[in-house]
């Protein structure tokens, strides 16, 4: 820090990749290697003399355990936050230094603009400075593209690249910059490997009115990948490039070889124009203006690209790509929907698997029986059962399943205590012992059931957003002053992330600009933890659907979900006096679902088993 | 508008008064004079050519029936804003002209910057332009002020306006414009008539860091609240002078003959802020500038006002005593709870009238009873009950309770299809009779009726706003894919306004906002209407309290509900099967309060009735 030039009074390292992802590969992880923290989400502040660590309420215990006493936890929600920290703290004229790829467009104007108050200034390090020092750093692996077939993607990109140049010909954008990973994907119907569990490329795409370019390592490109990328019209170039190639585009000379002689030039402004027939009678002078713009998406571009635009030529917005790939086509709602039975299934063997081990191992009631007490541990001290071993388990008979391609999150598979740290990872050489008496992940409380219930079952006008709806899943915990320090629920991807934009069901603020449209998915996982003691959380995937409401008041259309997870509840868990009459006809109807959908997957031992756990409840 | 210097092309007409009040005397209400359309909310625009009006979904049937041909009905929330609809409908250079009395700061300034788009400008008329043509435009009416006592107000001005001097000293103000009718009213405990059913007195406030001054026709002071306000340190002036007197205000050259010679002139700047200790080493320019601020609240007070100020030397702010009035003390609580249960009697008696009025007049089956079909009109033509003569009848009723002080609002007192009209105002000629078959004010459905328990019964974590909670009430509606065009409920003043900020439960993205707190009052309304046919709508008041939750998740602090309006539900129209066990329980528990404390009130036949009416509910 001292040695840069200019010197930097204080470095922010953020948990980000070059493309904002939430998931970053080890190689990527610097926030964690210089802090130590290993939650998703999070952010370190270095100064001369000391460093702080934000994150958020899903990370407080975690960090607390992590962090060593040098490092001081802010809990965003309760303290300042980054940017109000550093203004309010650290003197006049102060170099707040950070890699410029690894922050958004949004993110760095929004410090920059809290800076200014005390004439502080936010530096683009010219190199990223914790790689400098991070010695046995990983180095980059080579994971092949794979190309996601149109049985599964369910548009081909050349109507995909169709439907986007429509959207940047209404902008009067003549080009895009395409950054995030999993909209690069999605786009071009490419899948990788780059990031556990996330199957995704490091790579970014620009496309333009009649050209389309992939930046990849080219050693992670197949001949057949490379020829599939020809026939769809995109050229592939070097990773590196992008950021020279973002300045040929800004200056109209960004040139794909890919196209014939007559169209070889970018399409200029007045082609453009034309083209869209927007130029009227002189009154459109900041129409005109806008003609040339480059889209870029604010919160997915990083601050490295941006600097070569000029700032007047850039259109601020969010991607088209990211509400596109949100809705999802017909092909994909249907993988999903036959994933989740495969998954169901996979659930229930390892439940089966579980009960049985627990008897055996531990002498426990199992998992139909209220314990008795008298249970003892019967094992031998080298069988084992710990978080790790049973979560290996499940990915096990997830494995054994048709299209398994991974897992889209680490397994959060924790006991008793554990499960109050919202997003726990067990490390094997730390990780607990499952014992008869400990609650252990999946379970079921009434109250949470009640709020899960409540979401699935809700209808609602066409133009609610998720911030409306998030107090559905709260209110039954309300009731006992209780609540849960996360969102109710997010979109998830097709064969791409577990968390995917731009709605969400949450208390925070930017879920109120994203109202739920038919074909999103959206999870519906409310939870309570007790901190030091157990966590439970309840957690399916929707799909939004149009609801068959008898009337249609306002003709705005209503709409409810679909679910589409199926595995049972632990009936031995419901306080069934809290459960209204129709909770408990939910349940039993959702059982008697999942008998029906896993049977063809089961085995007559563990068909046995899923009857015994989906008999129907009564009050 | 043409012989207007600048000529005007098009004039807006807004609905509220000079203090941008929601109900306005008679002598104000120029935008109904100018339309014909007498609802609360509204807004005229009138070109050479055309004339349009904007109102929201309260008003949209009344609207219809009420414009002529030559009037166009803009519906807010589907079509585009007025400043929107002239951007994009009116030409470029348009003068638009609007009286700088009847737009708040706000208001104007979203305007200008619609306008700017195309050079459009908004003119500040130099006299009201309707009220010049308006011939037979009622005169101001003499209506008295009255001093609110202690007994009854709960704190005294002294102890108000030393509040309010805090609050200008931490903003680093040194004055304040309180335009707001129930502002003035509740700041200086004063009550008066000049505007039906809202007990305030047209009238300014200013305060200073030491001066306090009433802006009102003389004409209406007794000397005995001459003296009432001269104790209490305020000086009482001419309603005109306002203007001039902002002026010395923003000049430091407003001084009140009430204070001692020692403080006789305003307090200048160095005092403010020295008192305040706030001027640090040097590096507080943007602090220093701040230091001789006037605050105006950007919503409550007009544009004319803060035209005489410099826009640099204004604080635009929410005024700090809607806050302050909006959390009641325990007197005014106490009030509040006292009158709603002389009201209920007064409902109780007022429906036994009815139900007997309604057998003996027109043969219905009653209260009680469902129809057998069998009723015939047994009156004779001269014995007629109307909306108006019952809605009569209620008055009365209530006029014989002790303090009895007026109406809140004109009884919405409607049959069949008007009920429709959410808040329909009969007309004494043209008004409908009531008949056996329809239905008719104040009924209960019972998915309103979940609605409205549902809300009654929430708790909440502290922070939580009211358009969180709004939903509570529409799911139950939202299942059948019904609604309603309206928010859920509102503050209530303490002998003041019926509507009251700045809190709201409502989804508007306003309510977004204010969070709910302790001895905050807001109703729990949900409605239903069906056009052409009926109306439902069941409205309580309720008291924010805090909760005795079992746990207390996060330490926020949880909050719940008390009701204090007590009238029953009529049990007839309730659909049973659809009402859970606790909603069947809340009704039963609220019945019996009903039956406790209206008891006192009600002679042994209207307690016989009562007893009838609140029998408990079972499936």
């Amino acid at each position: 820090m001292a040695s840069h030039s200019p010197p930097l009074d204080a470095l922010i390292v953020p948990s980000e990749d070059y493309h904002q992802s939430e998931y970053v590969s080890e190689r990527d992880k610097r926030r964690q290697f210089v802090s130590g923290f290993s939650g998703s989400a999070g952010l370190a502040l270095i100064t001369m003399n000391e460093a702080r660590l934000w994150t958020d309420g899903r990370y407080f215990l975690q960090a607390m355990q992590q962090l060593s006493d040098r490092w001081k936890l802010m809990r965003i929600g309760e303290d300042p936050s980054v940017e109000t920290w550093i203004a309010d703290n650290l003197p006049k004229d102060t170099a707040i230094g950070v890699d410029p790829w690894c922050v958004s467009i949004e993110t760095a104007q929004r410090w920059e603009n809290a800076f200014t108050k005390k004439q502080q200034k936010l530096v683009r390090t010219s190199t990223n400075l914790v790689d400098e020092i991070w010695k046995n750093r990983p180095l980059p692996e080579i994971k092949p593209v794979i190309a996601h077939p149109l049985e599964f993607s369910g548009r081909s990109v050349v109507e995909k690249l169709n439907n986007l140049r429509e959207k940047l010909s209404q902008e009067k954008a003549h080009g895009i910059l395409i950054t995030a990973l999993d909209e690069v994907a999605w786009l071009y119907n490419v899948r990788g490997n780059d990031v556990s569990y996330c199957p995704v490329v490091h790579a970014f795409g620009i496309v333009t009115s009649n050209s389309a370019f992939f930046y990849v390592d080219k050693k992670k490109m197949s001949d057949e990948v490379h020829s599939y990328m020809k026939e769809n019209g995109i050229e592939v170039r070097d990773y590196d490039t992008v950021k020279s190639d973002t300045a040929l585009l800004a200056s109209g000379q960004l040139n794909s070889s890919l196209i014939n002689g007559a169209h070889v030039e970018c399409l200029k402004d007045a082609e453009v124009t034309s083209e869209t027939g927007l130029v009227r009678n002189g009154e459109n002078e900041a129409e005109e203006s806008k003609k040339s713009l480059i889209w870029a998406d604010p919160g997915s571009c990083c601050y490295a690209l941006y600097s070569v635009l000029n700032s007047d030529q850039v259109l601020l917005q969010q991607s088209p790509l990211a509400l596109a790939k949100a809705i999802k086509n017909p092909v994909e709602l249907d993988g999903l929907r036959k994933a989740h039975i495969r998954d169901g299934a996979a659930v229930v063997q390892y439940l089966v698997w579980l009960d049985k081990q627990m008897q055996e191992v531990y002498g426990a009631s199992g998992y139909f029986l209220e314990p008795d007490g008298t249970n003892k541990r019967k094992h031998t001290e080298t069988m084992k059962l710990t978080e790790v071993t049973v979560s290996d388990k499940l990915e096990g008979f997830r494995a054994s399943k048709e299209h398994f391609r991974g897992l889209s999150f680490p397994t959060i598979s924790s006991v008793g205590p554990n499960a109050a740290i919202i997003h726990y990872s067990p490390d094997s050489k730390t990780c607990s012992e499952l014992d008869a008496d400990s609650i252990y992940l999946f379970d079921s409380g009434a109250q949470v059931l009640k709020g899960h219930i409540a979401l699935d079952t809700a209808r609602f006008p066409n133009g609610t957003n998720g911030h409306a709806l998030d107090i559905l899943a709260r209110v039954p915990l309300w009731k006992d002053g209780l609540d849960y320090r996360h969102g109710t629920g997010h979109g998830i991807g097709s064969y791409l992330y577990v968390h995917e934009g731009p709605h969400l069901i949450s208390f925070r603020p930017q879920a109120r600009n994203v109202p739920l449209k038919v074909s999103m998915t959206v999870t519906d996982e409310p939870g309570y933890y007790e901190d030091g003691s157990f966590g439970i959380r309840l957690e399916n995937v929707l799909i939004v659907k149009e609801a068959d409401t008898k009337f249609n008041f306002g003709d705005k259309g209503y709409l409810s979900f679909e679910h589409i997870t199926w595995a049972p509840y632990q009936k031995k868990l419901m306080d069934l006096r809290v459960l209204a009459p129709e909770e408990i006809e939910w349940v039993n109807t959702y059982h008697a679902r999942c008998r029906e959908l896993l049977a063809p997957f089961l085995d007559e031992s563990e068909m046995a088993w899923l009857k015994k756990a989906t008999e129907p409840i009564s009050v």
